[in-house]
């Protein structure tokens, strides 16, 4: 395949010691080289070495930047084409200059979001699941997010769609010659047969969604909501979370402030709280929710923290909500904890189990450890720490394998009741497909431009 | 010089397609080596050679990240020392977590804000005005001031004041042979000569005394305050001026607002903009101006913007502040120049010369090219565009300066009087000292440690 060269800083923008312009494409080292004075020729440089000298303004002679060059020749290189890395001067102006008055001077585009990654997969170096892994690891909040990216974009994950693809196909060929070759009268061996693949690869696929629901959430984080009466100490709890992930995230200096505020991390549990404004909102929600109906912010949290005053009796608002809350993923906060109670507790636990109420006093920074470990019981059944780290976590990869699953499930039952086997062809073929679709196999162009849209800039 | 080994991230912090970890120092080759996977062992590696692999855990054994690590080996590399470069993921997780769980494991430091730089002053690669022009560099804001920034950090600058300290070491050993050796009576000989060395010397600290203020302009932008009475249309003025700015920094993602609030480059002149908070507040501080004092805000100013709305009369409080401000560097915008003219325009210019009065539509966006001539002309003498770029822009070099021309000029006039040539001396050597401060000789380590640490974390 062949593309045009494309161009792009490919590091955050801020103030950095170093920012990077990566170059790919069939003119990178050639464009490059007419712009760049140095010791050696680009043209002349052997792959995977770096070169100190100046970019230079073709038009005036004039030096625009000292930089290093890196040249790494395709395939050998993140695109697969040809690839060069110039490394500037941090800051905002430096690469802008490079690139805008020089590199696009020269012929080159400048890289749409996410292309150097796309250029990967249309070259055949990685597939679309791999990919779609690259932007998760850039976006990742937490270490285990990260790690579950990183599995997923060195191929772990493809791997076992590849080999569930491979027993899907085994039946699809049996199917097929049956089809071709009637004669050979295999139509019970292949009914068993049927049963039997279409029986293993489904237990695979279980496997996999059983991973989907943790995988989503370290992906993007449990949408929590947190509620309660007007002084419970909603605000002080989002500022106890917040100063816990400051901790993590904000030791890092230019850190945008978005980031602490969606996202906290208690310990390795990602928290999507909903924003702020929203959980200062939800005093009114609250007192709305008693008497009227559901809020949206509410309806769409995967997780919600009621905070009780333990210092007062329960109000009849607190009633309303438990009560229209009881089917929901919820943990019952009793904050102030270190103030007397003056809560009924058998009333709390004929409403709710009692592994799902933690005793707190934010005040005295109490009791953090308890509401992780009631969240990780809740939603990863108590396992966290465990090893294995190939979870399926992207929604696109999850239905298509849901689609897999009932396509499968479908050619089983058709079988049972003598459906003949060309129809049922038609079933483990859509198994097949989706499951390709997974890999980026036979997706058309409209859906790949949407994936790589999403990318940042660079990448 | 033996130093230990440090590591920091090197590249803004926020989502993009590449991070760098720098390692540098005398284990950041072996450090590397011990926690990196790869076909090549990295200490075999050649200099200037990069190498794909994966970063390990040394106690797990397992894989933390995907990388690409270059290697250069002093003293060709940034510091002069051993560097080792880590390119891993954007985004936050990826580099802290090979920099915390790893890097800082295998015994290495995590570096001071500047202390990549500060080694290659130690080293001896560059003096220490080119290292206070790195940071510039980094900080720069318009294209001419990185462009001012990046001459004087390859040295252009540091020659000139090299050449200058040649001249005032000659004049110095000069005299100190006379002190030496008083029988060779060459009295009025040293006494033409302290003249014609030093004349020569403060000529050549004139000619870069002349560059600072513009200097000084193009590294940290124009102070500007906009001011007027409500609703003559200054917040649509500063929109205006932000919006033009707009279309130089924002159309790359990322980065922060703070930046767009502060500096707005008109063309090529970098505007710093009195906080928008501070300007919204002008139209209460101008009443108060024309009454009362003047405000703080208003004496920082480099410039003032003063506003008027053509279609309206001036107001008293109008004349009170034109008189006050008649010997700052201001500005008079006419604004509403599409509206009919109900201003006394003989009033005017009796307080304000013609050639800074600029009539403008903001509403029609009409009359920015001539506000900015008219800035131009008031600080650059309208010669913004000519080719050198050679400027003192630092204020720590201009006092240097300052002090070695205060030296000179007294040692000229001392011998003028017949002073005796060892107490001459002292004013020569102080002249010396003084420049050689500039470029980092003698000087403190206090000084040394303060000037570094205003960098940015990982340069």
């Amino acid at each position: 395949m062949v593309h045009d060269t494309i161009a792009a800083i490919s590091t955050a923008v801020g103030e950095g010691g170093i920012a990077i312009i990566r170059v790919s494409g069939p003119d990178a080292i050639e464009g490059t080289a007419r712009i760049f004075r140095s010791r050696t020729d680009l043209r002349d440089a052997a792959t995977h070495t770096v070169h100190y000298g100046h970019i230079i303004d073709p038009k005036s002679g004039e030096q625009v930047e000292e930089v290093i060059v890196t040249v790494m020749r395709g395939p050998r290189s993140f695109t697969a084409e040809d690839v060069v890395e110039i490394n500037a001067h941090g800051g905002v102006v430096a690469v802008k200059k490079v690139l805008d008055q020089v590199l696009l001077q020269e012929g080159m585009r400048i890289a749409e979001p996410g292309e150097f990654t796309k250029r990967a997969f249309l070259n055949g170096r990685i597939d679309l699941m791999q990919a779609e892994a690259v932007i998760d690891l850039i976006r990742s909040k937490s270490d285990r997010a990260f790690s579950v990216a990183r599995k997923q974009a060195e191929g772990t994950l493809s791997k076992r769609i590849k080999a569930l693809r491979q027993t899907v196909i085994e039946l699809l060929a049996h199917i097929e010659v049956n089809i071709d070759y009637p004669e050979h009268d295999v139509e019970d061996l292949t009914s068993a047969y049927i049963r039997e693949q279409s029986g293993s690869a489904l237990e695979e696929i279980g496997k996999l969604l059983k991973t989907a629901n943790e995988g989503k959430i370290l992906r993007e984080g449990i949408m929590t909501a947190i509620v309660g009466r007007p002084n419970v100490g909603k605000s002080s709890l989002l500022n106890m979370l917040a100063q816990e992930n400051k901790a993590i995230v904000t030791d890092i200096p230019g850190t945008t402030r978005d980031v602490i505020e969606e996202y906290v991390t208690l310990n390795n549990i990602p928290l999507r709280l909903l924003d702020t404004a929203g959980i200062r909102e939800t005093s009114d929600v609250v007192e709305r929710i008693g008497v009227e109906r559901s809020h949206n912010a509410l309806e769409e949290a995967d997780l919600i923290l009621f905070v009780l005053n333990n210092n007062e009796p329960m109000h009849e608002d607190d009633r309303t909500l438990l009560e229209k809350m009881k089917d929901r993923q919820l943990i019952l906060i009793i904050n102030k904890s270190d103030l007397e109670s003056k809560l009924d507790m058998d009333e709390i636990e004929e409403h709710i189990d009692e592994e799902r109420i933690v005793r707190m006093s934010v005040l005295e920074e109490d009791g953090l450890d308890r509401l992780e470990k009631a969240i990780s019981k809740l939603f990863f059944e108590g396992q966290l720490d465990s090893g294995d780290l190939t979870y399926v976590s992207n929604v696109r990869h999850i239905s298509l394998l849901k689609r897999a699953q009932q396509s499968l499930i479908d050619a089983i039952e058709a079988s049972n009741i003598g459906i003949p086997i060309d129809l049922i062809q038609i079933d483990v073929r859509s198994a097949w497909e989706s499951l390709g679709e997974i890999l980026g196999d036979e997706v058309g162009d409209s859906l790949i431009d949407q994936i790589f849209s999403q990318f940042c800039l660079g990448k």
